[in-house]
């Protein structure tokens, strides 16, 4: 079983963790107002392999930033990281606000915008070289909520991450949000027959796409989370590196099943994970 | 033209044979029984290259079961192979069916569940590694018909596959059903203005994905079969590992017609077929 | 900032360029007549790197040739090249027109065929091996326009490529339309608000998928033009090589705009490009 050994943070925690930000208002504007900070922190991604990981908040993935579509957003980035990072958001906002420039260490950057669409969106570092600054740890979920909220559920948050240990653009392990093998080793407990919404994101830079796979069962897939009813229903999806989704099910039998990209290769590296289906 | 040479299987039978099993009465319940066992075998690739094969039914792919929608299914698995290995269905069952424990040499498991839902779905061994066992040729479609069944059609299996040779996670050779470059040396008699009903599989590992092209042509998709009316109407498919739909078309001029994965890597290198479209 | 240096067209020019042919009158059919010579040409990709392609009327992609559903469509195809090429187009139409015996040095074939289905379509060299003819540069795109047009809108085409500069089967260089990091250096300019009317086509050879990724924006996507209502709306699509869509948005706030596959490294080598929004 792997330990949580001295990681900074709980895959366990991350994986139903919503960050709503604190709620201001300004001159009769409301505002959903974020805290996030880069720094490098070292990971114990097994017992043998560490990793100096380039992160927010000391998790990765970053906090899942979550609000409503028409919401004032403002993301308060402090860099106190000795490299310049940014902070550039998928959606719908002004030039100014597309996290393209670098914030150089002890520097702070306030992104401001309105929260459109509503779906599953993703944050990210984008200095260069990208695939350097995502794949050391800098990226999230961004969740903005329709309207009419969805039905409820039980609600969690999965990124498929590669770590290049060797730093040779190849990946050498895989982690579902952070640490390889977690959920292989401490399953997820879920609910017979409880409808489970769950926001995936392909993060992995070097391979040039990642499938999902969940075991006994069949998914409802709401592309980029852009819908209300679903486009299609499968259990094997093919992600590209940014693309994300939202994927709805629910177990009729108990037990135990894996979920895991179905390039076996990958789940044989740490993307590997399983859900306790408990009788209700 | 390749020949058959002393390969166990040919692939233009394996193209139309589907595997409907034996129906069973056991206390008032119907139960659709199958037997599959597996074992190895020498498959003679090309003129110059064998392969040792593990397989069910002394074929690759495997048997195509295919069974009605809400179907108690039964399936007899034999290991005569000197490996252990399982069945993992997709698709609904409960955890103890779920084909992921290791059944060895000699020994025997019965999987037993209901089929559900319709569509296209698979079942390959899911030993560790489950790379070298799928690509070693353990798969195959199981295909789940809906309650009210498709209009007739000419109905066919098309499993691609990769062939890792010389055992270095890379593929040296592909193919449809089992032999590379089969169909292109033996054309797949069609019908002109004859609906075909393609039921296609990717079973490649090691390659991210696969695609998916016809010549002269473009084919409705019934995204993993899930539903009776089409997606989308395409001649190119991006398909990851475990990723199957129905394409549908129709050839309106007679002649002969290439398909093949549209990247020509992997059709230069076995995975390469043609239709010959027969004047009705 | 890249110059065009020496290189025998403008990518610029080749964006929003569309090859109508010659309307012609035969017997009282209507034929729409179009001529292209193939070639070799030396193309200047950056500074430092020359490169021999294969080519179309001496630009790389070739030209986009634009037809209407149903009309009669007459290819009268040259090849000046050294080695043998031909034309294979994707869409419906009879196996002596599918373009795959080759044309040698010197001669002259006519593809003649009824344009359809309607929709975003493609051509390419089908000359073994295919990787090397394709990524040489001898492909373009085929629209195909439906019976009731599509609204106004400022259309632009754009055909993702890799350089295989070395010949060994791996891309050093990528480009839109051509050029490494042209739009980079030269943003293309829109209006506020004004709706864009994206056709895109994946023609990357060697790597198994491209992705296309907009700054600060969703858009619409129109598998393969065969439809006039949008499948879904996102900003990442992930695109087999001969894939191609119409990808539909307008920008809300002026500025400039990175566009290019998510996966990083394609960017960093050139398949890198900008919006420049201009206030309306
Ligand atoms: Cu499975
Ligand atoms: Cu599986
Ligand atoms: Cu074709
Ligand atoms: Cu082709
Ligand atoms: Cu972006
Ligand atoms: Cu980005
Ligand atoms: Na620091
Ligand atoms: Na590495
Ligand atoms: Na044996
Ligand atoms: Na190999
Ligand atoms: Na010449
Ligand atoms: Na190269
Ligand atoms: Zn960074
Ligand atoms: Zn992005
Ligand atoms: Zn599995
Ligand atoms: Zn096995
Ligand atoms: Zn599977
Ligand atoms: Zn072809
Ligand atoms: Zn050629
Ligand atoms: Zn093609
Ligand atoms: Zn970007």
């Amino acid at each position: 079983v792997t330990p949580l050994l001295n990681n900074p943070f709980n895959p366990m925690k991350i994986l139903r963790e919503f960050d709503y930000g604190t709620l201001k208002q300004e001159n009769g504007v409301k505002i959903r107002e974020f805290n996030v900070t880069a720094n490098s922190s070292l990971l114990q991604l097994n017992s043998g392999v560490s990793f100096v990981s380039w992160n927010l908040n000391n998790r990765v993935p970053g906090p899942t930033f979550r609000v409503k579509e028409g919401e004032r957003v403002r993301i308060i980035f402090h860099n106190e990281d000795g490299h310049s990072h940014s902070l550039h958001f998928h959606g719908i906002h002004p030039a100014e606000m597309d996290g393209i420039k670098p914030i150089r260490h002890g520097k702070k950057m306030v992104y401001e915008f309105t929260a459109e669409p509503y779906g599953v969106h993703l944050y990210h570092c984008h200095i260069a070289p990208v695939t350097r600054h995502i794949s050391k740890g800098l990226y999230g979920m961004f969740i903005v909520d329709p309207p009419q909220p969805r039905p409820p559920a039980d609600e969690m948050v999965m990124v498929m991450a590669g770590y290049d240990i060797n730093n040779n653009q190849h990946n050498e392990l895989y982690a579902f949000n952070g640490l390889p093998n977690y959920y292989r080793d401490h399953p997820i407990s879920i609910y017979q027959n409880q409808l489970i919404r769950l926001y995936i994101l392909n993060m992995i830079e070097f391979d040039p796409v990642s499938t999902f796979h969940i075991h006994g069962n069949m998914f409802n897939v709401y592309r980029t989370g852009r819908d209300t009813t679903p486009h299609e229903e499968t259990d094997v999806i093919t992600m590209g590196t940014g693309e994300r989704h939202i994927l709805e099910f629910s177990y009729p039998y108990p037990g135990k099943y894996m979920f895991h990209p179905h390039q076996d290769t990958l789940a044989e590296l740490g993307c590997m994970g399983m859900f306790k289906v408990i009788p209700s």
